[in-house]
């Protein structure tokens, strides 16, 4: 029965310790994007969508959520966002919206999570608001683009395609 | 300033009026993917990430945020899940875990986006647990794959890929 | 030491019983209003205030709170509302901004705490996007409207003022 | 196509960038009122209000509403309140209870929202408690009195009635 | 690496699938306790705790939580009370205040965890309201008492002391 | 009515004010007990619980909970922890297992209550993994155990059982 009682011994989850860390200013962004149909673009680009309006509802729910990060994330540090932002690109050749989310905070810890729970949601919110046109959207690229502050350096994502950030 | 008088004609949002559907069985699945570096799939697989089990803890997280999708996604309506769950089929091929999520309800309204949500939070707790390796982890193919019940009909997504789900 | 053994005899809170209650179709409609200055009013109608589209934000604001209702208002039953709108009506001749919420449901217990809570959030919000213009801004009228459904009774509130709903 | 591509340029909302300011103590109260019948005025001062103790659970509700201000307003910074309180005078010449809320903090961003958010969810409360007896109970005059510290200085609102605070 | 591909195969968690089940009045209480310094239990007593009504407050926060359990417990169903209480009995010959929580649903699923976090909570909450006077509280006998309705039938558990319920 | 218009003289709570303390590094380690019969114990020992893992859930439920601990208990000041954990420890010989959480923050309050929520939900969520084998476990000895750093200064509690923490 030896594992059973060394059960912390391995595999156990914790948040980890950042007390003895110094704040410092931090910055973080993070894109991600939505595809759907040329309709389902079309119908965004032209406010005909019966819920609403999708980006300006789905830019509000992203930066709510990046608010409530560690209530999501099991052993994300609880923090308070000093900024907050969620914009969106459409590309029409793609017939996508580009989204991206920028936060910056003094803190002992990163917010790497903040910006990615922003673009997550903002996403979630596009399909929410157009499933009833379009139940194929799919979600994709949701990745870190960078990152500053803190003992582990900046961080700066290859640029993947012409146009995006960085 | 008659648009402003009219501010409510178009583009404003609102939780749709399902009061008078009828409740039916509804089940829904979606999948998505987190991809990594070959050493961070290694660290997922051999349990050697420090943070804990990722997996584990990753499961845990995707079925609470299910059963707090309309927190997050504002036009999404309130309902209690009957049945929830996440599994993970690593794929070391393409050194990236693919994600699944089901739930199941009797209600008068679709549960896509609670299934759409545990899978990007499932996948954002992949990412957490496993920053502090491989902060080039991302987040892909996010889409519903099936759902059944409810007055739109059943959907199955067109399989993309061999073994995947449906 | 009577009093304290009987503690609960008197001035106890407690949730209702209400598992006895049959469910029927309830509505019901809160309405309140924010006054401010000339110049206030202006820059939300003419979309020049900087933190963005006021209006968007709080009715946003307003319908996700009515879902969160029983988290705030101590011994008010959860439930799964089925329909939530909040709209805006502004009035040039007072400078102000008169906010009307609705709300349906089916299920045992009224719905009067959820459309005053979105009139008081979406009030609130309105308060918040401007207030770096004016912070001597209003929020009176609070007040149910009108509840129709459940054993007490439907429930008009007299007109107070020309044009006003009822 | 123009405006669609550019659709944050203007009427986007975003969580204002308060990163760069430097800490200092914040006061702010805010005030409101909450008006009603003699016999609703009557069944609160003599406890005889079913659902058990009014003004307490009233009060309970303001000071927990408070502390989640940041989750009901959309663009509201996160903080951590290091001081709240919610009083009731009740004033038997009007059936009305006046509710002051009060809070403190040391940080970067006002609690302006913070001591409004506790006297509506205050009143809302009130409501509930009472909602059995007297539907047409109204809640108004909610505003701000008074604030200090921060970086647009300190604010008092004029005086209405004698008796009031500030 | 069999194991890591059939990693749902053991020790995974879900929510279980409750979605055939019918729904039957269900009840359930729940018990607990916090023993005290006798100094401690006179001041709860006389009303005499600086930060105000202990119990009430216990009560209050206790309720609340039964509400919010399936946020706190990752497998349980969420579900929609339609009846809470939280009692306290004070006995003076142990220098404890004995918690009981009772709550009733129509519903396909058990609510013995949300009694169970009635009472812990409410204990919770009376350790913080008299902390600064006696950190040496302890919170004991948190179990369920009773409850009735679903299939798995009635449980009724022994009593073990003289005037306990049931 | 004198009484009724002093209501703020006595009994009324608040969250005590903190603004003008020095921020220091505090530490607190709360405990606590599930026992249960022996059937139970082994099947969690031997990861036999249909529901899943039980102590991973548990461990995880904790930790989540520490974080939100301001959100139940109503006068308990909103911080940002820097550090929990949550361990388990099996103790063969009474069928029980023992619970620790530690955390650990640099502020101006301190999070006794954090550590001993952590240790309740953990608690809960055993129970809950287990119900369905065991009704009559129980949550006993929820108690700090030490803090350390504050005005208060430090604190141990008496040891009871050889081999405990501390």
């Amino acid at each position: 029965m030896s594992t059973f009682t060394h059960i912390d011994a391995e595999g156990r989850v914790r948040m980890v310790d950042v007390s003895g860390k110094w704040p410092t200013l931090r910055t973080a962004t993070a894109g991600g994007r939505v595809t759907m149909t040329p309709e389902t673009f079309e119908a965004i680009r032209d406010h005909r969508v019966r819920k609403g309006n999708v980006l300006e509802t789905a830019r509000i729910a992203g930066i709510m959520a990046a608010k409530r990060t560690a209530e999501l994330i099991p052993m994300c540090h609880p923090l308070n966002l000093t900024h907050a932002q969620v914009d969106f690109f459409p590309e029409p050749e793609t017939f996508s919206i580009r989204i991206e989310a920028v936060a910056r905070i003094i803190d002992v810890t990163g917010i790497e999570m903040e910006v990615l729970t922003a673009v997550s949601v903002a996403a979630l919110t596009i399909y929410d608001m157009c499933k009833a046109y379009d139940k194929s959207m799919t979600i994709t690229d949701i990745r870190l683009l960078a990152k500053s502050g803190g003992k582990s350096g900046d961080f700066v994502r290859q640029r993947e395609k012409k146009g995006e950030t960085p």
